[in-house]
């Protein structure tokens, strides 16, 4: 192989990497040829060149066969999964992974934790006492075969060069580069064993992507790189222009999802978007493998699953499955809630036109409801509950958020509420002339 | 300081950096805040987006300040040095250094190690046997008091912060960066003392600088940055479409800078070229100093220190205050010279117009006159000789290279001289029609 310095050099010179250079490459970070600061040269010089289809397709099969793939053939029925490029409030796959096993396909779902402005999966899920999330393989493949659904945390034999080059990124502003973002997503699908994979693409304030272009090239980027490597493939470009729901938090979004499991409603409290999506993202499940032979079919299953109780059913066994207490998923009021209570209302009438969601979700964080750095302990009670989102009609004294935070001494290190209104109320645009609302779902790749 | 990532950030979206961070950064380097990985993430960057003068100034500054800075200010007269981008058969610092003293200015100079094609200057000295180039700073400022020339190794303790990160640019293909080369060369040299600068930057097939525009930018950029840090600079940009003088290698080196400064002419060989650019820049260091009032004048000073045999008296002195064995240099053919001499002959009829001189200074290094990697040992004894250059006519069967060459045995893991020399012939372009031969001098910066 051409030594590391070399291939950096092509790379920096926007000349083509062949399949064998890219493996090598890759590979090399695991024996130790490759060091870390050539790794991170070579991720510099992939954010400004970019990469080909074919050269993309060469990094996520290497980052794959840096470690194990699942092999879930003897389980039966269709793997499918989704993966959502994270917002604030974004609590879909808590509910959709129970939904699209209620509708009969099998979903193998390995998720990630909060990290800066956007929550986790797997943070939500551990707000639940007892609730585990680092099963076996032989745990994980029994949970899927039983309930049908399991969620998981990435186990270190999964793309462990993903692991690395991710950690690598972080610490050297190369994370919002295309290539690098498909290999690192597909890779570690296709290694937890999925036949098909259906992505929600966030665009808008609080997602990774700010613009529709971003997103769009994200999308088709995935896209035609699962389809060279044979997986069936769906996106969605969905609004990350406000949070998704009305809470976010880790506690408070688990009681979120129990009521739209439950078919239950909060009065003055909308989940209409959250349930929306959902239903769009498992009739894109049940479609792309064929479970159904249309969305439409496919959206009335998800909807008859939800009222009929076996999404909820199938949401409690994967609970009790994975060790955690049913008894605060029954009664959600005892899971965890941060002590102190804060209500931050409008300062003048008008219409809610914009939100700045990532700032929304920053505060969530400095109120310990999310991680700065990787090794952050999160406070699971911390919160908040939007009572009015994008397009609502505010007089002034009306209520906007509803902050959970922790108690005065926990909140000795941390900023003071004035100052977190602050942000809040500037992170929140209220005009006197109404501007239409974002729609849900912004595009199907 | 802003943390490394975010400078690093910064860099990549194009945004200027504050003095501040710059200087944050290269001292992070040092405590370990920034890692070797953001380093060269850095680095790439900054190849991608380049550097305002203010950036590359404070780069300067702060690898300037990583380490220490000589004070020769109690050394009487003026302090000049001269530093090549580095080529073939560029020996003119053997020659310079003493001439330059024998015209009366002190000149520290702190030179390099051949690595890749080119040599460099200590591999030339060392060639002759105990001279030493590790001087202790009280030695050093003892010679040049006493000689007026001293050239040495780079100390651990000068710019420390440069060399690490050029050992890291050198594996991570961010060595062609126009402000990192300017902040490497100007943190060294302005770290030796010395209180001016001329500037040798080669252009040409043997230089790292392969066209006019590159070479004009990097001399332009370090003129504007030497004169923001006042320190007085001149760059003439040279020609290296050829070898400079007829030979190549580390003893035979030395033996032709020995027939220069002691005016001798050898049958057939040419050392034209090296003696006028030696002259040209000595020139310059004494009109840059003042010490004389025109080129011109500092041309006849040259000149006439060449022919009085003082600058050879210079040279002697030097070699004998640096351990070096007089008599090795008294008697040149004592010097070191590889046992094999093969000669390469003109396959047709016509003029010389190029020379790939990297090519041929490649084949120098395979054959162990020169260095692929840093711990790689060289052979003083291998060398080159040119018999023709750019522009000669030549006749089938005519001499176009004497190669000096290690023992059939020492041969053994080297390439075949079948295969050294066809590399010889392709990088020897002989046509029909004349072409004109390059200028030695291009350009006054």
């Amino acid at each position: 192989m051409l030594s590391p310095a070399v291939i950096i050099q092509k790379k920096r010179d926007g000349k083509p990497l062949t399949r064998e250079e890219v493996h090598g490459f890759i590979h090399g970070m695991s024996t130790g040829e490759v060091t870390d600061y050539q790794a991170t040269a070579f991720c510099m010089a992939t954010y400004f060149q970019g990469m080909s289809q074919d050269e993309t397709m060469a990094l996520t099969e290497a980052m794959l066969a840096s470690g194990e793939r699942l092999d879930l053939s003897s389980i039966r029925g269709a793997k499918v999964d989704k993966h959502s490029t994270g917002g604030v409030g974004d609590k879909v796959s808590l509910i959709l992974a129970p939904l699209a096993a209620a509708c009969g396909v099998k979903v193998p779902m390995m998720a990630g934790r909060g990290l800066g402005h956007s929550g986790g999966t797997l943070d939500k899920l551990e707000a639940i006492p007892g609730f585990n999330v680092n099963l076996t393989k032989a745990a994980f493949e029994r949970a899927l075969s039983d309930v049908g659904c399991a969620i998981i945390g990435q186990t270190a034999q999964i793309a462990p060069a993903d692991k690395k080059l991710y950690a690598l990124r972080d610490v050297t502003a190369t994370v919002e580069c295309i290539p690098l973002i498909v290999g690192s997503i597909l890779s570690k699908k296709l290694a937890e064993g999925t036949e098909a994979l259906v992505m929600d693409v966030k665009v808008g304030t609080g997602a990774f992507m700010k613009t529709g272009d971003q997103a769009r090239k994200l999308a088709t980027a995935l896209s035609q790189v699962a389809r060279k490597m044979k997986l069936p493939f769906r996106a969605l470009i969905t609004d990350m222009n406000q949070p998704l729901g009305y809470s976010a938090g880790n506690a408070i979004e688990v009681q979120e999802c129990i009521e739209v499991l439950r078919n239950q409603t909060v009065s003055n409290l909308s989940s209409a978007d959250l349930k929306e999506l959902t239903v769009q993202l498992c009739a894109e499940m049940l479609e792309l493998t064929k479970t159904v032979r249309s969305l439409a079919e496919g959206r009335k299953l998800a909807l008859a699953r939800l009222s009929d109780g076996s999404a909820w059913h199938a949401f409690e066994k994967m609970v009790a499955t994975q060790g955690g207490d049913v008894e605060f998923i029954r009664n959600p009021r005892k899971l965890p809630r941060a002590p102190t209570e804060v209500t931050w209302v409008a300062k003048r009438r008008g219409f809610v036109t914009k939100m700045n969601t990532e700032a929304i979700g920053r505060i969530l964080v400095d109120l310990g409801g999310g991680r700065k750095k990787a090794t952050d302990v999160i406070d699971p009670g911390v919160g908040m509950i939007f009572h009015k989102k994008l397009g609502a009609k505010v007089l002034p004294g009306d209520p906007l958020v509803t902050v959970y935070a922790p108690s005065p001494e926990m909140m000795r290190d941390k900023p003071r509420f004035s100052e977190l209104e602050q942000r809040f109320q500037d992170a929140v645009e209220i005009t006197g002339a109404r501007k239409p609302v974002p729609k849900l779902i912004h595009r199907r790749i």
